[in-house]
């Protein structure tokens, strides 16, 4: 009993989520020590335990980008002013929220240079230098890094000044190519974050309003947290040549005649972390994807006193260890077994190993799992195999988990009353004239924004949501994030 | 012999060493295609081959980070102008290099923003809030970013106005503790840049004038470029609790008194890309040292339109690839066999392995290392071993030629005609009387700093090399990049 009261007092700290979403979130990303804020307006620390998250993703997306072909580069983090104001929707676009560098040292500075908000600018320039001919085409390029976007309002991972995130910027030699690259990579980010991230997402193509300013058409991946409310989880552009042209991007071809490179670009960032926080976390706190988790089992030796279990325990992690599986053995002491729960519950481990003398002498240990606090012997023997075995069935569940969330939440809506409804605590899915009229006001009536035109469903309805009128396709609405 | 004038042709583009050598050194990078000039001033801009380097050196070097007890995290590349200024002697030192952001989108800031040109001030902000006790220390932890410095003379990977580096900052509960981790850290780089960039350097303590802006004693490692002069190649500082008294970083002890902690700080950049180019290139370009060589072994196929030659070539490059090897087959149709020598030994690729007909039929491949040209046959049985084998030979031929190199340029002087001479193709190791005004002296004469004082070195004559009274010392100077 002492536990228990202990375990309410520990996480009596984390505000419940039906009781304020928001401030539930801040409680968790702080508590748990992913992040904490900067001594600048609108920058976060990212802390050890957020930061290993982002690494783990890092990786994984890595491969993937360069199983598709794609190299790392690194730009400069500044652009002059003349290079960004050579595309017009583009600079109007980002002008307003962008940082401006004006002094170098003590001298004034010729030409003011902004602090990177994106990267086309940069990546036009250099492309326009470095491709020839049809030989040099596909150039498929990525850079990790960090943006700036001066945002009035920030929250940590999700709307922050500086961001870390990872932009690829690719040049085609036919407009197809480019459609291709575009939808390719925004498959690539839902197979990724479902699959990795045990968060399902929508995919399908912006509004003419929502899309990137410059790009010819923007598709997203969106994902629901808990609250119903839409997070755009990724974004890839197709430019055509809109870019080739204002930055004279061209190639022989093998005809010999010159065109424009066709261009995209495809974006994730550490907003990532806080959909992974937002769609998973529970009460006690985090709920980590397997995949992703900086520690994967987290062993707790009962009574480690007593002889032989702290060697128990040690041989165990390293066992794990050498399966590929990350391990922590806590065996800090002055704090009691319970209080050590709670912790790792509120950083949600996947799974904790509990080993104690009892169990040891049996040869077993017990197991609690964090998705679904089920509990549980296992044998040591074979341990690693089913502890690896276990986080593919923990991931699985978190992600049925999360989608019959967002199933649950999806409505059908025919009418502007049933649209406001359903957008107070999920997706509504409803037919759209096309015309941004409509957009603009149901925005402003609801609060919800299109998110995205999702791809091979059949229509519901002949006529728009809004005004009436023949409707022309199926769209998502949702408040966002 | 068509091929070799295809090869003297190709390779004539690259001005010789002796003839210049900062030349030669702007050749390699930008044919080979390392780099490229950024249009921002002073920037560059990291291509695929560069900054493949780049990862493969962040990936060894942030598992000796993790091995030694160290977590990544991400400070804010911002840091608010009254930050900076609390440490008096750190922003004399950085003030006049650094960038100024004055504006957010189109309002004025309240207070200016550098864009960091390093991090301790950050980094003691935050262990300010998050250390209590002693239970929390020693706090190890890392970032990984770029950094901006002014620099009024610019070279790519040498000395640029932002440059990509790692920056450790760690806090400690004694000075023996923060003394400790400066000397460990400072072995890690020289363990690192001579097991894996096969680089010798000279490991010792930077003079009283030469140390970090703020810092209590600063050591560095220390390489030798081709032309004799000295590249700085890593430094680790020890703050002692100088910053942690400005920033008021305290911890309540075992014995439940407040104290200050002990700081230290260490890093490196990629300006170590320029050292491996610099140590190891020659007249035909790059010589990639293996262990962080982006292609180790490029398989040529010879008379590839023969039956079989390039069906053997792909399973000698999947079985390669699969023994962990980095394995490029340049299977590219319209270039002769010739240009593709030229253009892998341009770019350093450590061995060459060429597939064709005949050997095929003899299950051989005929293999040519490109840091000595031996060519030789090796059986297709075992070639994976055997080509693993023979990247550690190279290595370590590698690291001997240029200890060679280093020993043969480094001179004992005993008088400032003996030193001036000295520097002039390598580095001088002479008595010192500590004075700052002897060595402004040197640097005036013979334009060579001090470098560093080295370790476990007997004194070898009693008096300084300038002055003539008494020496304390025994240090090295070298002309500098």
């Amino acid at each position: 009993m002492a536990k228990k009261e202990n375990k309410q007092e520990f996480v009596a700290h984390i505000t419940p989520r039906d009781v304020d979403f928001s401030q539930w979130y801040t409680d968790v990303i702080l508590k748990t020590e992913m992040v904490d804020y900067a001594p600048v307006r609108g920058c976060m620390v990212i802390r050890p335990y957020g930061y290993a998250v982002w690494e783990l993703i890092q990786k994984q997306l890595d491969e993937r980008f360069k199983a598709t072909g794609h190299q790392n580069v690194y730009m400069p983090m500044f652009i002059p002013e003349s290079l960004l104001k050579k595309e017009s929707e583009h600079v109007e676009g980002f002008a307003p929220e962008v940082a401006w560098v004006t002094h170098g040292g003590n001298e004034e500075l010729a030409e003011r240079l902004v602090v990177r908000p994106t990267s086309e600018t940069l990546f036009c320039t250099m492309y326009a230098k470095w491709i020839q001919s049809y030989r040099d085409l596909p150039m498929l390029y990525n850079q990790w890094c960090s943006v700036v976007r001066w945002e009035k309002t920030t929250r940590p991972f999700l709307r922050t000044a500086e961001f870390l995130w990872q932009e690829g910027h690719t040049m085609h030699a036919t407009a197809q190519e480019s459609e291709e690259e575009t939808e390719r990579m925004l498959g690539v980010y839902k197979e990724f974050v479902e699959n990795v991230l045990a968060m399902p997402v929508i995919a399908g193509k912006k509004s003419e309003k929502e899309k990137f300013a410059g790009a010819l058409s923007t598709y997203s991946i969106e994902a629901m947290m808990q609250d119903g409310k839409a997070l755009q989880a990724g974004t890839s552009h197709n430019f055509g040549d809109k870019f080739s042209r204002a930055f004279d991007v061209t190639y022989l071809s093998k005809e010999g005649k010159l065109e424009y490179c066709y261009e995209t670009s495809w974006g994730v960032s550490t907003r990532l972390i806080g959909g992974i926080i937002m769609v998973h976390g529970d009460e006690r706190g985090l709920k980590m994807p397997p995949r992703v988790a900086p520690v994967q089992a987290v062993i707790l030796p009962i009574a480690a006193h007593k002889e032989g279990v702290l060697e128990g325990a040690q041989q165990i992690r390293d066992e794990l260890e050498k399966a590929g599986i990350r391990v922590k053995l806590d065996d800090r002491e002055g704090y009691s077994a319970g209080w050590k729960f709670n912790e790792w519950e509120m950083k949600g481990v996947p799974v904790r190993v509990e080993v104690g003398p009892r169990d040891l002498a049996q040869g077993v240990v017990t197991v609690c799992r964090r998705d679904t606090f089920e509990k549980f012997t296992l044998p040591i023997q074979g341990l690693a195999q089913a502890l690896t075995a276990l986080m593919d069935q923990i991931h699985d569940h978190m992600y049925q988990t999360a989608l019959k969330f967002m199933q649950e939440h999806t409505r059908e809506v025919y009418n502007m009353d049933q649209l406001n409804e359903a957008v107070q605590d999920g997706f509504a899915l409803g037919m759209w004239c096309g015309d941004q009229a409509c957009e603009d006001k149901i925005k402003e009536v609801t609060g919800a924004p299109t998110r995205n035109v999702p791809r091979g469903r059949k229509p519901i309805a002949d006529t728009c949501v809004c005004c009436g009128k023949p409707a022309k396709t199926l769209i998502y609405f949702a408040k966002q994030y």
